[in-house]
């Protein structure tokens, strides 16, 4: 059995611009520190979409997109010994091998164990009845999980939790902005919210989104629209000199620059959690830096993940955290492009599309 | 007494690119919450110099630069309670009132009260034998202290010392890199050194430097004009992969991008010492921090100054610090406009003016 080629149906990304295709792809069996994965249910991202669109230079075709999946282990390769058939699983974008110096490292989170050779999309394709990841690259989380919402734990919400909890490391009682009110803005206003913050402004050009934001702890929001004035200047007034914390959730450099501009003389902290496009730049006035401000980036919130995502896991199942909320839209495989284009017309937080 | 006018020497700055003229002044007695102070003993700085070009949108003229000075107070006005005639002190251009919100938090050293409505420089303006500042911005230090030494603690070696220990916060057995091999430089050198770190690059084209900056705790020197590639990139392969700390001590925001991209990825700190010129910015590709790195600035090295200055003063007088060993000249006060001419044709280190 380990030795079979398996069938399996997979959305293919031919080139691009172009909606995927689905068909009948085969996946090689695992070979040694491999894991074959039967994926249950993913979630479509901003950078499935971004790697489609044909925009990003190290983007290659034809891939099997995804990168936010769950499922269960169906058979390992030689030498995985903490992992086997039957296991519930979350493969991880960035893996945990546990020996590098970054793994050795409390600082960092970006294991840089050189992943497999397959062509892979973010060491997951996740739009894959089935797939195969190196065994550093794979969470074993709690078997009751539902995998149609914990999937969503291998991205967005993790990365907006943590850019609050171990990137900026939000003290009690301050005062936090969230730039942009999309999936990894709830997350971090969750997070600054679980910090305990005491005031979370969210910032964000379309108003539909203000009551979801407000349900996930936001005390008031903001759109940058209805000033005339930079919006920076308007937190800074808001907040009597500027907030303790700030973050861009979008991946737009301007935002990324009034972001910072918005922290608090002397001790502010800015963490940028959006992706901007390849070869966009960031600038500020040094004096921004020099006069306390501190400028930070996160990827995946900071968190160590094989370690790390079986906590969150736990963190929703005993309800401290949420994740159902963040679902607006749930699929079958087969209609995997209607989610992208609920992704394009910004109807959707989060569509997860389930294998049957 | 307190109440008469003084009449005493000053250098006074009375257009941009001009000449210092020396020439009696009348200095007005303490106020309340005021401090006249004999100043021993001042230093000149490249901010001066910055001030006295007419390239600094806020310098107005005439004024009487000089932030960098020691010397006996004289006579205190109404109400300062901290300081009497005799207190050996060091002028500060940064205050600590104690009280604001700035003061209250550890985080940061930037007391915001409002400073005296005197027209003075950086309010100190020790380029006179006499000088009055506002009881807040007084340090009062060891009477022993050499003042012809001791007034380099007023900016570049505080600065240096504590972008490394208290901004950087450099960690036992770092790799740190320095850009820039001047005072605040050297200082930060030393604020490496003490810390702790086992590996330290000095960064300058001027290759006249590297010997003094390895008395400063140097490991190794380098010069970007003998490579034909960037300077991060041969420091990221000296590495490993990048530094743990760099300092940029210029003030140059191409360093200043040099310096932050010189850093490892996953827990580099790069920390911004030098002095922009007004209106500069400084860019990076926001890849960079979501990688982990992280970009901060410092003022007067973080030090919350009336409560540190004295205890640096008592590092140098038990030999912990250095301070001797930045003065590479030393002048009377009538020669001050030497000093600027040092610091034009980069033949100083620091230079020290005394009163007679
Ligand atoms: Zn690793
Ligand atoms: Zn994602
Ligand atoms: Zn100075
Ligand atoms: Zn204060």
């Amino acid at each position: 059995m380990a030795n079979q080629v398996t069938k399996c149906k997979a959305a293919v990304a031919w080139e691009a611009g172009k909606p995927l295709s689905i068909e009948e792809v085969e996946v090689a069996p695992p070979k040694a520190h491999e894991v074959l994965i039967k994926i249950m249910a993913t979630a479509v991202c901003h950078t499935d979409a971004y790697t489609l669109s044909g925009a990003d230079p190290e983007g290659s075709f034809p891939v099997i997109l995804g990168h936010e999946g769950a499922g269960i282990v169906e058979s390992v390769g030689e030498g995985v010994t903490k992992l086997k058939a039957g296991d519930t699983v979350i493969p991880l974008y960035i893996p945990q091998c546990g020996e590098c110096k970054f793994c050795l490292n409390p600082k960092t989170n970006l294991c840089q164990k050189i992943r497999e050779r397959i062509l892979h999309y973010m060491g997951t394709s996740t739009f894959s009845e089935y797939t195969v990841v190196a065994d550093i690259s794979v969470a074993k989380i709690d078997r009751l999980a539902p995998l149609d919402k914990v999937c969503l734990l291998g991205c967005g919400i993790s990365t907006g939790y943590g850019a609050a909890l171990n990137t900026g490391k939000v003290e009690p009682g301050s005062t936090c902005a969230v730039f942009g009110l999309g999936g990894v803005g709830l997350a971090t206003i969750m997070g600054c919210k679980v910090a305990g913050a005491s005031r979370i402004i969210g910032v964000d050009i379309n108003k539909d989104k203000f009551s979801r934001a407000k349900e996930f702890g936001d005390s008031e929001c903001i759109n940058p629209q209805d000033f005339s004035k930079p919006i920076q200047e308007v937190l800074i007034e808001m907040t009597d000199g500027g907030v303790d914390y700030s973050f861009e959730c979008i991946g737009n450099v301007k935002v990324m620059r009034a972001a910072l501009e918005a922290c608090h003389k002397g001790w502010g902290v800015s963490v940028i959690a959006g992706v901007a496009a390849s070869g966009e730049e960031i600038a500020i006035r040094p004096f921004q830096l020099v006069t306390g401000r501190v400028w930070k980036g996160t990827a995946f919130g900071g968190w160590k993940s094989v370690e790390s995502v079986p906590k969150l896991v736990s963190e929703y199942m005993s309800r401290r955290i949420k994740v159902d909320e963040f679902v607006t839209h749930s699929l079958s495989f087969d209609q995997i492009n209607e989610a992208f284009d609920l992704l394009y017309a910004r109807k959707s937080i989060q569509t997860v599309v389930k294998q049957l």
